[in-house]
């Protein structure tokens, strides 16, 4: 078997770590707590022997694959290997990409990007861009996260920051926002935005269905707004269409900033497909300042859900 | 004399085309009126014959240049040379670059981008953003112009119509905008944008000194508006501080998305230079979500004003 690289998606509660072939698909796969807060060095052990034990339960050496590429949070000097603020870990300027690269012992280098963009970059190379030279990958959340891949690279700023299209203002002067501004797209577009948004409208709308799928406010979630959307309820289309308003309205900011070849749409409200995709095609025929142009834009789910970040992890470790 | 280029620069008005060093000096310069509405091929005879003129003066022939390179108005597909859609010009998939080409009779293919890429280009390449690996490029005047230089090539979408960051909403729901959207960044921000409201707000302030330096709120003007700030009058420094908000608003959301190395400013207000850079800086200071990072993006005035989009044209002869 050649062609193999690890990729390896390291959160703030779990690792992932996969063997992955030449078509993105997942040989073997294992899991680890990260266990944080511990020292850096023991989290670099922790996934110097999750890459040990899946080479050798696939009858490999370490120096027989091709690579191994980590995504992690924080901003990366994808350059120098080094992981320069990652304030949920703890760690201030971690040499990451040396670290492990003296762990494994192989003549390759280790490859390390921000998990955004890995994720992002699993989408382009076996997902919902495949085959395509530029793509913007969002993926609504918690806030909203964003990964650029132009001419087959990603783009994440020169000092490998950038990419954080949730902290882009849509309303001036509007919601305070955790990043310090004022009316970032996240805080009106993330699923959590939508969900806040809902818990706070229940209390004025007795009759919604929503009371019977989620009980009370606090336990309300997306997939229960858009189960009572789907079951017509009246409350739920209200809240759905304003927020759909507002992902379309950053998503169209980056049409034409950008006017990449797809943009892709994840996070788990993206399992919806089509009802969350056709608004946005929608406003994007009447807004993208390149609708009377042949070429659009097409809008597309991500596919690859969580195994995203793996998967984009084990190219980037092929893609000198 | 050898690596000399021409560079024209294709506005509605006027054609400018100029013979340019490969430092960025421009050695010899032409001008003719473009004369529209007349055919696209009286427009290209135009033009070849300016670059027939600059080469006979200088004592050279046309295949002892390095390459010819065009900014125009429109979006551009620089690969197949077509600008593929120039409303003020009246031309559809306009075959630009072959035609010139074949005008030419020379070896060198003819390079053409959108007029506010090139400009760009001649900024990174010779003007503020020289020496650097990113920039990102606004112009502030009637809109906001943009152009984005990443890994030293122009990124303008894969159908050439991007960088339209005037044409991205920071006000949901705002003033309407020529563009189909409401709440586009250039309503707010453009020079355009500070002179209409300083006009608007003229009528209830008799005590400001707008009223003598401009004499009535149609003969405004930006310059007028930075004169009187510069006078002390409060008026003109209401309608600065809301303005500049905005400029710096969108700013950030470029720096968010981007971290390019540099921001640079141009249009006629960039003239201001500090009065205009160092509110913007201290917005970033406080908003931009790398600023606990080493590395942070300078803002910059543009500097080659006019002459930017030839000299960008003629780098791009150069850009093979």
């Amino acid at each position: 078997m050649k062609n193999l690289t690890i990729g390896i998606d390291l959160g703030g509660t779990t690792i992932t770590a996969g063997l992955v072939d030449g078509e993105g698909r997942i040989l073997a796969q294992k899991t680890c707590p990260t266990a944080l807060p511990r020292p850096a060095s023991e989290v670099e052990r922790t996934m110097a022997e999750m890459c040990a034990e899946l080479v050798k339960q696939a009858g490999l050496k370490l120096d027989e694959l091709e690579g191994v590429g980590i995504g992690t949070p924080g901003s990366v000097d994808g350059e120098s290997g080094i992981v320069a603020f990652n304030p949920n870990f703890g760690y201030e300027r971690w040499a990451l990409a040396a670290a492990m690269e003296r762990r494994l012992g192989c003549a390759y280098p280790v490859r390390i990007e921000n998990d955004a963009n890995a994720a992002a970059y699993g989408e382009y190379c076996a997902g919902a861009a495949k085959g395509h030279n530029s793509a913007v990958v969002i993926t609504l959340g918690t806030g909203i996260g964003g990964g650029i891949i132009l001419n087959g690279k990603i783009w994440s700023g020169f000092n490998g920051a950038g990419a954080e299209v949730g902290h882009t203002v849509i309303v001036k002067d509007g919601e305070p926002c955790t990043c310090g501004r004022r009316g970032c797209w996240e805080r009106y577009a993330s699923s959590r935005a939508l969900v806040a948004r809902g818990a706070r409208a229940m209390a004025d709308h007795p009759e919604s269905s929503l009371w019977q799928l989620a009980g009370s406010p606090e336990k309300l979630n997306a997939k229960k707004i858009f189960d009572a959307l789907h079951g017509g309820d009246a409350l739920a289309r209200e809240l759905f269409e304003e927020w759909i308003g507002y992902v379309s309205c950053g998503v169209i900011n980056l049409v034409n900033i950008f006017q990449p070849e797809v943009i892709c749409v994840g996070g788990g409200v993206s399992r919806q497909g089509e009802v969350l995709l056709e608004p946005i095609r929608q406003a994007l025929e009447r807004e993208n300042f390149a609708r009377n142009l042949f070429r659009h834009t097409q809008v597309r789910s991500c596919v690859l859900y969580n195994e995203a970040g793996l998967i984009g992890a084990a190219y980037l470790a092929r893609a000198r």
